[in-house]
């Protein structure tokens, strides 16, 4: 998603930008852009394409004098990306200039009265609106002016700042979008995402909803909407600035599948406590866990995965019901639950905005919320009314990888002490179980070290058309995790399919040579599975498997056989994935994709 | 999926048994055979590809002599389509024949230990075990052999089986898979289906899971596994035979779409009572309604739509906790479910074989369990507590529609009845909806008459790769099912996607030129569905949406909308399909598929 960075200080503002762009760009993106005041004017530089091209245009910055200015990567919403509609965006006088993530969904009502007010449009995007009505407001009060816009944008933004004839001053206000604010030595830095400002920073301030700062070289203030002064706390922040760093591997994708052993156990290590589980944030009596009657999983992309997953391991294991949403229809559905209703929302950057969004409707109708997420002190963390963190550290590859892994490990150890507290698990059952959870890791590295052999079959497979990953129960849910790998990196058409239900249409698009793959790991569904990978089979599909070590009369129904190795089989998710997760890496790399930024996606989806 | 017919008499039986195959041609195969007893010895012809193959090899049946036979289309599980594949399936002497739907979970066990007693099997299917094991027990009763294999094989069965030294017998027995028998003048016939035999006899009997049939030309006697006799009642069929005929459409699909005005108001009419709704099959007192506490919606492929569409209805009408599964996961998924919950299995044939297990898991662990079935006694017609009959015909094509809007308006009906007890729908509320429901078989009609310009522009989409159908809401429930009609029959990849859940991984096989459909019929979720189209159409993806008539703001992000008339939103699914059937339908003729029989598929899917 976009990402926003500002800066005001003693130093030339456009090479701190242009770094803190550069820290922001693994959220993915398609044009960028800076606008600094030069001590006359406001200049702006703008330019599709990778932000190389922009620290060409002004040789790493150097060209642009100023040490006030805004910088923004795009990733488009509204209108294509082009020069023209990368931001920052001007007012027509060009003594405003605005960058913005979010959208604005009133715009058009918004463009077309400002169009009959005489205001022209350069731009196809809702951020120009911004521009032209702060514009409108503005009467040498930068301040009122943006409270006024306030009033009148529905939707979510991020805003920074700057007015020709307030040279002293960088204003930034959101709304549904994060941005975060801190001192540096000499000047103040705004950003809209932890990375950005590490390097200047480990002391920031989290902005609140409708809050507005406004920063000058050595101040900080913050404002309501109703201009009243707010008092506020800032965060320090632990994150290595290392662990942003390739370390010899050819991509972070990579890198972060070889730190998925260390993540598994950083997530499970400080939660088991001389043979117990212990999960201190949960925050919740034995008691508060036997009257959850119902639990609702949301999320989006692979944490939505987990969710269905954490279905499978929480009914099974704890017998409470499941129900999992995406987070995009969840706010939308009205859905039914009350107090006695645990809604547990997943994500990685804690930022993902239908995520957030479905926490604030969740708590709103009384239930309590529960949030797995990575980032510390991200909006989720902060709001949900508990969280639990994945221990995963930074991740910076589009494709989930390791937060995906240290997400699960959550969702088991959840499912295992709901379970305990409920009676459904024995203290043999427990020890067995936890015994199988610290054999992970190392089961994990195994399967990373099969990379070459899976590389090897991946390179016969660099111009499959569709493929279709299929699965029964967990499997299916491990089958939509490897499916989602494989179509964000490499653009390949592959879709997941309940292992049963391919017959009932899907199957018509099986022909000679498609690539089947098949997830079993779950014993007492080996014949169902393997059924159905006859049925494909015999209409011509060439059929991978996934399935456990023993497992050999699946080499009857199957042309390329990956085994793991025995685990609990609530816990199988964890190994069957890295395969796939190998499988659709090679696929990526060999097909010359940019596997690290895939095209049209972003890290964290601050939009709906 | 495979068909069976089977004859005794005083005629020729090949002819009988072409004409009964011929029927359940619309079920989908890829081979056909027969086997007759000629007065010395069993003849067997069978070929791979349509039935007109077998007809020409045996000049329309007249080359093959006698009055005792069997006759089976294969649609492939164990096996490629071939000629050896096809059934029926000899044991090495040749005086045992068998035909077999369903498949043999643990053939590969038992073929094994038949090959170490010396059997030699020639082809691929889990079908010639039958013919050997049948060899292995027969000591000349027919009857013992039967009940001895039945103790053997684990899996689905319908079985078809003749003796060479009992010409005056034929043998049938089945488990999971369906069949049923009937005495035509002067013999005896049996089929899989009710159409095989229509022509010859309107009342047959259902034979019962575990139940074995011996015929001869003028008797019928049925046994339990332990060879008991059994007393049965025969079932009188209603089915026009000549609603079986295309009658001037191109294709079944085509009728099948036209009828759907007419099945729609066929469904509801028999309901509605002095503008109150009165469903009596229902067989549920007021009290019963309010006690239950959650429904599940359990289904397959088309029928699992209607379940989505329903979940939101339900919900929102009626405000009881609506959970949807695919019929092949819930039953392996060891659900939770009590006497509190009612389970809502939804099949056009009432002998889905997935849905039918759900029905019996449901039943067995205490669920009240309600079937929405279109054919009438069909096996989950039979087994269901209560059956809510869709009246919509026989539907031959395997595509589903008229059979699919037929479902929707029980649902639409079911949830107004439990709204209505709950007390949450006033009386103006019913008017009001009862007018839009009435209004709708006319408003179908309007879409459908608009075919020609969906033509138009299907044409220009022929060589599509992939498409994705985006909505929120109900309007994903839609996608759903406009995407399968697309990918069923055209074998064009797909994929229906909640809109804003696409930006997680799937938008990056976006690309210029990329074929999005919308369906925006919810008001509240205009914006946001409008943000989703800008965010691929900026991508370069073609839209195509489907909307309601007067919100022209969406054709700013469209190229191409088409309009449905004003409905209640929750009925907007019956609308908003019609032009997405059509366009499947049009992109499927202009690409020369097979409409009316997609390669791989089949109507009722009596496998797993």
């Amino acid at each position: 998603m976009c990402g926003i960075v500002g800066y005001i200080g003693n130093q030339q503002a456009a090479p701190i930008l242009l770094d803190g762009l550069s820290k922001l760009e693994y959220r993915g993106y398609d044009s960028a852009g800076m606008a600094i005041y030069n001590g006359e004017t406001i200049e702006m530089v703008k330019s599709r394409g990778r932000l190389k091209v922009l620290n060409e245009l002004t040789h790493a910055g150097e060209t642009l004098p100023g040490m006030l200015g805004i910088g923004h990567t795009r990733w488009a919403t509204h209108g294509s990306p082009s020069d023209i509609n990368a931001h920052p965006h001007f007012n027509k006088a060009k003594n405003i200039a605005v960058v913005h993530n979010g959208i604005i969904e009133n715009y058009l009502k918004l463009k077309k009265k400002l169009e009959k007010k005489g205001y022209e449009f350069v731009s196809e995007t809702d951020t120009e609106v911004i521009a032209h009505l702060l514009d409108y407001y503005y009467d040498g009060n930068p301040l009122q002016a943006v409270t006024k816009i306030m009033h009148r944008m529905e939707g979510s933004y991020a805003l920074g700042i700057i007015f020709q004839d307030h040279p002293e001053e960088l204003y930034a206000v959101r709304k549904d979008s994060p941005l975060i604010v801190g001192h540096t030595d000499g000047g103040s830095i705004l950003a809209s995402d932890v990375p950005a400002v590490l390097k200047y920073t480990r002391n920031v301030y989290f902005i609140e909803n409708e809050e507005i700062v406004r920063m000058t070289a050595d101040s900080m203030e913050f404002f309501t909407v109703d201009e009243e002064p707010v008092e506020k706390e800032s965060t320090w922040i632990e994150w290595d600035v290392n662990a942003a760093e390739k370390g010899g591997y050819e991509h972070f994708m990579l890198k972060e599948m070889y730190e998925q052993p260390k993540a598994i156990a950083d997530t499970f290590s400080p939660r088991i406590k001389d043979g117990r589980i212990v999960i201190e944030e949960l925050g919740m009596s034995e008691e508060e866990i036997r009257d959850i009657q119902k639990i609702m999983i949301v999320a989006c992309g692979s944490a939505s995965h987990v969710g269905y997953s954490g279905k499978y391991i929480l009914e099974g294991l704890a017998r409470i019901p499941v129900e999992v949403d995406m987070a995009s229809e969840f706010r939308y559905r009205n859905p039914i639950l009350d107090e006695h209703t645990l809604v547990i929302v997943v994500s990685q950057s804690g930022e993902t905005a239908d995520t957030l969004a479905a926490l604030r409707e969740s708590k709103k109708r009384g239930a309590r919320v529960l949030g797995i997420v990575n980032v510390v002190g991200s909006s989720i963390a902060r709001e949900a009314d508990n969280v639990m963190y994945t221990w995963a550290g930074p991740e910076i590859a589009v494709a989930t990888t390791k937060a995906y892994s240290a997400q699960l490990i959550s969702m088991y150890l959840l499912a295992m002490k709901f379970a305990q507290v409920k009676g459904r698990l024995s203290e043999e059952e427990t020890a067995s179980m936890l015994e199988d959870l610290k054999a992970l890791p190392a089961q994990v590295e195994m399967l990373l070290n099969n990379k070459e052999n899976i590389q090897k079959f991946a390179n016969r497979y660099l111009a499959a058309k569709d493929v279709f990953f299929i699965g029964r129960g967990i499997d299916h849910a491990i089958s939509m995790e490897g499916s989602l790998k494989l179509k964000e990196i490499s653009y390949i058409h592959s879709e997941a399919y309940a292992a049963g239900e391919l017959k009932h249409g899907t199957i018509s698009l099986v022909e000679e040579g498609t690539l089947v793959a098949a997830v079993l790991t779950q014993k007492e569904l080996y014949k169902k599975m393997i059924s159905n990978m006859e049925e494909v089979r015999t209409r011509g599909a060439f059929v991978m498997a996934v399935t456990c070590e023993g497992n050999t009369e699946v080499e009857r129904a199957a042309d390329y056989v990956i085994y793991i190795p025995e685990t609990n089989p609530y816990f199988a998710n964890s190994l069957a994935i890295i395969p796939l997760q190998l499988f659709a890496y090679y696929i990526a790399v060999g097909r010359g994709c940019d596997v690290d930024k895939p095209r049209n996606l972003a890290k964290s989806v601050t939009v709906e």
